[in-house]
């Protein structure tokens, strides 16, 4: 869930300056604590830190920043305000490097700006934030569209598998993408039981997932990520759904570090496996999973990742923050579009093209 | 690593009292702290909470632990005492429900007195002592035989994955059993590298493995359990070992929680999957796998592992202590007798017939 602060008084002539509002998701489930920024500084390490995480939350924490940041340019000419949103959404971009939505949200609000001819600096900036709250506003409505989709799958009383958190911490809204079938299911009447992995070594399952849905009274239930096949095979899943940072044109979709894992064991347990996220996630330069870059994190993260040291200090760790779900274990890939099918080749090609 | 201390001096007419001498394993691998004891309350709730754990080592430490217990029994009579040390050994075979090892182990103490004729109480708890000190030599011997069969499955350079702990601190001598290959490989001269899953949600392989392997200078690399089947896909693993708490006459066999995931991400990658465990973990009563009682565990030690709150404080948890791997997904069972291959019901029959 994404903010901002101050801009809601906008108008031309009067801009009211504004700040990025996002939770500090590190602090969850313990405090809720926000974070108030306009410093790009601050905005980049709260992305690489991991205080606001999600693919799509990314994105539009970029945008919003990248307003933030640049509003108080002091640029004289258009050209120089040019370079300066270059340049901060270029430091911005950096700071983690497998989502899309990164990237795509920051190009898009760049091109907003090049594009236009305006040459007054302050309409300039206008512009900018506007785009942010464009992308934050579309980012809203389009993950209410993928749980609209998304909750044709489920019937009462299934039981869902999710991993890490992919909701409405992980959006701009509040429904998210992979717990949007079940928040709107939820809201249909349907009982469903969301089995959220706790996802190490960040926990964003145990500590976020559980979180917002117990908030949102949808019923769950925490596991350890490798009691997932036990669970499988005990019957209480009936559908896995995740999200993804990026989807390569093949239908091939990266996620948290665990996803791989899992769409093999629900194969062998003949469950459906789907991905669901933003039309933004498809990166139709990617041809297949084997080129999207995979960010490695510090090791710190597995040996003191609840404060103390869970393992020898000076063990080897091996700690890769992402993997690749193959598209033949996905059976569809739910976007605001509706529920893309394989072979995915095709179904994505078609897609872009009506996008275009 | 069991131990006791005291009875070195043992000698007929002059008993040294001795005590049972454990590893604490839940402080590690911060802190190295030994447990000694004669106190059946002390003994039970030492497993109970895991700071002896692994089935082979419970076991040695349960038929040290009796003898520790009763040799100041104040029986009168045979009688008397062969009631006190079934009652004791029903005790503690109850704190914990899944390793066959502790009822196998308890049973053979007690049936060692039951069929002595011996009616002096004085030489029935020598007899006591004697059997849980032969259980404990047993043990570190067929743990190096385990390593010599299982060694000749590595080959130079070869990475192996493992699942939680069934390493020297698992077992009563220091080879361990699923450890105990890659020990004697690294003894001959191979450079293997273990990778340990973390093993959520205790972390005995983060803590206990990692720590023993780099005691040992065997190479080890630490990752999260969900990032098995990525270091699978990068073709890092050649082959998998883990333990086994109870193997059923079919081959199923029980183990830490995740065991069975694993097995089937082994397959998927074609990456043989072993079981190396001693002879008395087969429990030929229990026909297969279902059969086999699942230990429930605390929610705590999933929302509260380290010492701080990982989840929402009224989540619910689900947490099984084991899973079971089919027989199916079994290449093969390395023992102290050698490796058995499938069909695992005719190679585990006709072990057990050669056995009586």
């Amino acid at each position: 869930m994404i903010n901002s602060t101050g801009w809601k008084q906008l108008k031309p002539g009067k801009l009211m300056p504004g700040k990025l509002r996002i939770i500090d998701q590190t602090k969850l489930p313990g405090e809720v604590v926000y974070i108030e920024t306009d410093s790009a500084e601050e905005i980049y390490n709260s992305i690489k830190r991991m205080a606001v995480r999600g693919a799509p939350a990314i994105g539009c924490a970029a945008a919003l920043g990248l307003g933030a940041v640049c509003q108080h340019s002091d640029a004289v000419s258009r050209d120089e305000f040019v370079q300066e949103v270059k340049k901060t959404a270029a430091y911005l971009n950096n700071s983690r490097p497998t989502a899309v939505n990164l990237s795509w949200s920051l190009n898009r609000c760049l091109k907003k700006i090049e594009e236009s001819a305006e040459t007054d600096i302050f309409l300039l900036k206008e512009l900018l934030i506007e785009e942010g709250i464009e992308i934050l506003n579309e980012d809203c409505n389009l993950c209410k569209c993928i749980g609209e989709h998304g909750a044709k799958l489920l019937k009462d009383g299934y039981g869902m598998l999710t991993h890490c958190n992919a909701g409405g911490l992980a959006t701009g809204g509040p429904y998210g993408t992979a717990l949007a079938p079940a928040y709107i299911a939820n809201e249909n009447g349907l009982k469903i039981t969301v089995y959220s992995d706790e996802t190490r070594p960040l926990l964003q399952g145990s500590r976020l997932t559980a979180w917002e849905l117990m908030k949102n009274r949808v019923n769950v239930v925490t596991i350890c990520d490798n009691m997932a096949a036990q669970v499988m095979k005990e019957g209480r899943i009936d559908i896995v759904i995740v999200g993804s940072d990026r989807i390569a044109a093949n239908g091939d979709a990266a996620n948290k570090i665990g996803s791989y894992g899992l769409s093999i064991l629900a194969d062998y347990h003949k469950i459906p496996f789907y991905i669901a996220a933003p039309y933004s996630t498809i990166d139709p330069s990617v041809e297949n999973g084997d080129e999207i870059p995979i960010e490695q994190r510090n090791a710190d993260e597995i040996k003191r990742g609840f404060g103390k040291l869970t393992a020898p200090k000076e063990v080897n760790v091996y700690n890769p923050a992402f993997d690749v779900i193959p598209n033949e274990l996905i059976h569809g890939i739910i976007t605001e579009e509706g529920i893309l099918r394989p072979p995915f080749k095709d179904s994505i090609y078609k897609l872009l093209k009506n996008k275009k």
